[in-house]
């Protein structure tokens, strides 16, 4: 046995099933041991951002990690911005970076760089190997610090000498610890704010999304009438017939006191004290009001579901007793024209059981929340870390965790440009997912801030970096040029047929929405 | 005033005219600075490994930098690979970065990262403004750390907050430290060196691979009968006819013995003691033999071209005389099947006068080199890090410097890839590229590193990740889908009128060369 078939019968006795790869020629060894020691399916991303950033959207709904497969520096380098994200969203990710032969990293060959460098920002854990037989040990370790609650992004750097040396066999895995229930003083804190009704808000986040944790905030919202919230990018959240009804945290601070008027303590669980995407000119970082009383019940590396638990059960309310649980009454098919709001109701109407929708849509989404509260039950994936280019490799990822799903990203248009290159492997890879391109053919919200900044009218710079029209992309050829079957529709009953046929054939779709 | 128009003033008043832009919201400051104050170009490109690209190719073909405009540590990561081509290219490359505001830093917002810590492995210099009164200082001090011989990426961050505050005017630029001249006594060894005839080999690289210096090495081999050579991947070089025979040092270590068999003694101008680009099993990483002598005339940072002159002066060879230069004496036109031979021959019996030729061929491209020798005069700039999806990109910007010439980018299927989004550029700029992508579906150098390895029969895991034909890109489609006219050759006769055509009429243009 070698280093890199050690690497992947570790990976694979831990419970790892796929690596989302782009290999390069140190990374060889592993690529071979990939056919030497099954039980990894390789899928390869025709570029890093596609590997990192499906490893993502697999972790977020498998609920354990893929691994990567890397090419040096400037691999790793390609798939930083979906680490982010992934970092963010708290996935468990086993990212696998090759290095040089540890002979040449003295010399300053083309490619060297500091890969650690580049890691360390995105990365909770950073190893590089130094001894072929501590390979299966190292791996057993990435795999630990991925999976330590709630999620992380662990990488583990190999140079190829050591990959095709002599190895020891895989490394057994420590049992990863389980997340700590937080004090009871918290959850005695927690229920002395909720027990004021509608001027306390539950804010739930990260690993409180999950269905049995939301079901815990329901009861309780239940049984005190307090409001439940969730924070603005949610991981994964249940969502549609049968979940909570949950209000959202909206992007913008000037949103926020609209939303919170009248709310005076807030409770948080998963969920950071949320801090805004920017530091806009006067307004505050942090999102909540000042004057508003803070309790954390449990942070998202504790275990956020018995905490919750334990408040509703404080609160005598049995299981299932007042639940405000969404009815499933879908809107039904729009018309008119075609626009954000009949977009997100065209998904919302026709949206399958049990989907999965990846909302990477930008300024073209926000519709899209309220408009499922009601549809099908399904799960909600958002951009966790403001990278974009998430979510068209996020939804490759998902579907490869869930093949009994559909799978729908809702895309904008700038933002899926950056990583593309996503459908070719949901096109090799037959995966059930439709994509919808929100085509505005802007960066509307840069437009939207330059109003805020006060700009009435651009000038011609600001104009031509904002705006992707001259000349307007055509997805449905970028989309048939990576082996996706595509249409565009223009209007709304061209869209509801086209969503139709897109989730009824199986494979990959893509359709273009033309947006005002 | 305020700190971004500071910013512009400087950076114009400095030379900078271009700006390769990928902003959001924290630079949208600097995006209304660039219609504040004129003379400084935006380019949109619609991934920020085509901003850097580009700016390397332009700074290569310009020989000053161009500006850079990025969005945060992700915007930053997303064009990395790009820069660390730019920085073993020795391109200027002014990378300015926005950042949170100042006050927005404290917290964990969804979009911070550690900045300083990506920039700094493909950076020469590094810094975050901390005042808006010195951000026209900051900048001066970029450029001159850009423009410090031969050239360095300089990354700026600077804050959004600070890009709104009152600052004072531009800063005045520093003069550029000239390159200081090699020590006499180097001289007087690479003389001794190259006094051998056949036994020695100048190897030219860097900043050798200009007109003049080359032309300077092209007298000694005149007076000598030395060997010229350059390194495997020079980022700019003067060839065809008119320019100095050089041979090229291969890629694999194993050819580089037959190609230096006799050779004793080496003397560097420009270029690095070569070192392989892997460090393959058995091979050694050094690519010169063990018992060659080597001399450094000049590294890239000194004077090479007045170090060349020296050594040509000492020889007593009046400029001209035993001059070795290329005929005009291009390949026919080829017929035939249409592979790597012929495709190289087409685009050396057409190549225009003065073109600029963006080599990203990869295995494509080994018969390029020898198939340009004799063709018209032009300008081959080559993939100097390693990191691939650069000669899009580069060449988006090498149109941009050089309006008036055709840039030809002769690209492999698999790199292409990375950076596809260049093409919009191209076509929304109208700028005189013609991209053929070479493809044979494959990562081609993969399987042959696999070959090397001894693997005779991959496994369906190797086959699988080397192989991009299930499904096959349609190119044509891809390159139509960024507003960029396209055309597939499966045959010779297709190709030249294709590429015929494609020089003839404005504007970007692809061609898909279908190789085995």
């Amino acid at each position: 046995m070698n280093g890199a078939e050690s690497l992947i019968r570790t990976a694979r006795d831990a419970g790892i099933d796929v690596c989302f790869a782009n290999p390069g020629t140190t990374e060889m060894p592993i690529v071979v041991a990939l056919d030497a020691v099954s039980g990894i399916r390789p899928v390869l991303g025709l570029f890093e951002g596609v590997c990192t950033g499906a490893a993502d959207g697999f972790g977020r709904m498998a609920g354990r990690p893929a691994m990567t497969l890397l090419h040096l520096g400037p691999g790793l380098a390609n798939g930083l911005a979906n680490l982010h994200n992934a970092r963010r969203a708290r996935t468990p990710v086993v990212n696998v970076v090759g290095d040089h032969s540890t002979g040449h990293l003295q010399f300053d060959s083309p490619l060297k760089s500091d890969i650690e460098a580049l890691a360390a920002p995105v990365s909770h854990w950073v190893r590089t190997s130094t001894d072929a037989h501590r390979i299966g040990a190292d791996v057993a370790d990435a795999v630990l610090a991925a999976v330590g609650p709630p999620g992380h992004v662990a990488t583990l750097i190999i140079p190829a000498d050591l990959q095709s040396a002599p190895a020891t066999g895989a490394a057994p895995l420590s049992k990863p610890p389980a997340p700590p229930a937080p004090e009871s003083s918290r959850v005695a804190a927690a229920l002395d704010a909720l027990r004021h009704g509608q001027s306390s808000a539950l804010l739930v986040g990260g690993p409180a999304c999950q269905r049995g944790a939301l079901e815990s905030a329901a009861r309780i919202a239940g049984a005190t009438a307090c409001r439940l919230v969730v924070e603005t990018f949610p991981a994964r959240m249940e969502r549609g017939a049968g979940t909570p009804s949950v209000e959202r945290l909206p992007y913008f601070p000037e949103q926020i006191a609209g939303l919170l008027d009248g709310v005076e303590r807030v409770v948080l669980v998963g969920a950071p004290d949320p801090v805004a995407m920017f530091g806009w000119p006067g307004a505050p970082s942090r999102m909540l009001p000042e004057h508003v009383k803070v309790i954390s019940l449990a942070r998202s590396e504790e275990d956020v579901g018995a905490a919750l638990a334990a408040v509703a059960d404080e609160l005598s309310t049995p299981a299932g007793s007042g639940l405000s649980l969404a009815t499933f009454n879908p809107p039904p098919k729009p018309s008119g024209p075609l626009d954000a709001n009949t977009l997100a109701a065209a998904v919302a109407a026709i949206l399958p059981e049990h989907a999965v929708v990846v909302d990477e849509g930008a300024t073209s989404s926000v519709l899209l929340y309220p408009a499922l509260a009601s549809a099908a039950p399904h799960t909600l994936l958002t951009l966790t870390g403001g990278a974009i280019g998430q979510g068209l490799p996020c939804a490759t990822g998902a579907a490869i965790a869930c093949p009994d799903r559909s799978v729908i990203a809702f895309q904008a248009d700038g933002s899926g440009l950056y990583t593309l290159q996503a459908l070719w492997t949901q096109a090799r890879e037959s995966l059930d997912v439709t994509t919808i391109i929100c085509a505005n053919r802007t960066y509307r919200i840069l437009q939207i801030e330059l109003m805020r900044a006060g700009i009435g009218e651009p000038g011609r710079a600001a104009r031509r970096l904002t705006n992707l029209a001259e000349p307007a992309l055509d997805w449905v050829k970028l989309a048939s040029g990576m082996g996706v079957p595509a249409a565009r529709a223009e209007d709304v009953k061209t869209m509801v047929r086209e969503l139709q046929r897109a989730l009824a054939e199986p494979g990959p779709h893509l359709i273009e929405a033309i947006l005002p």
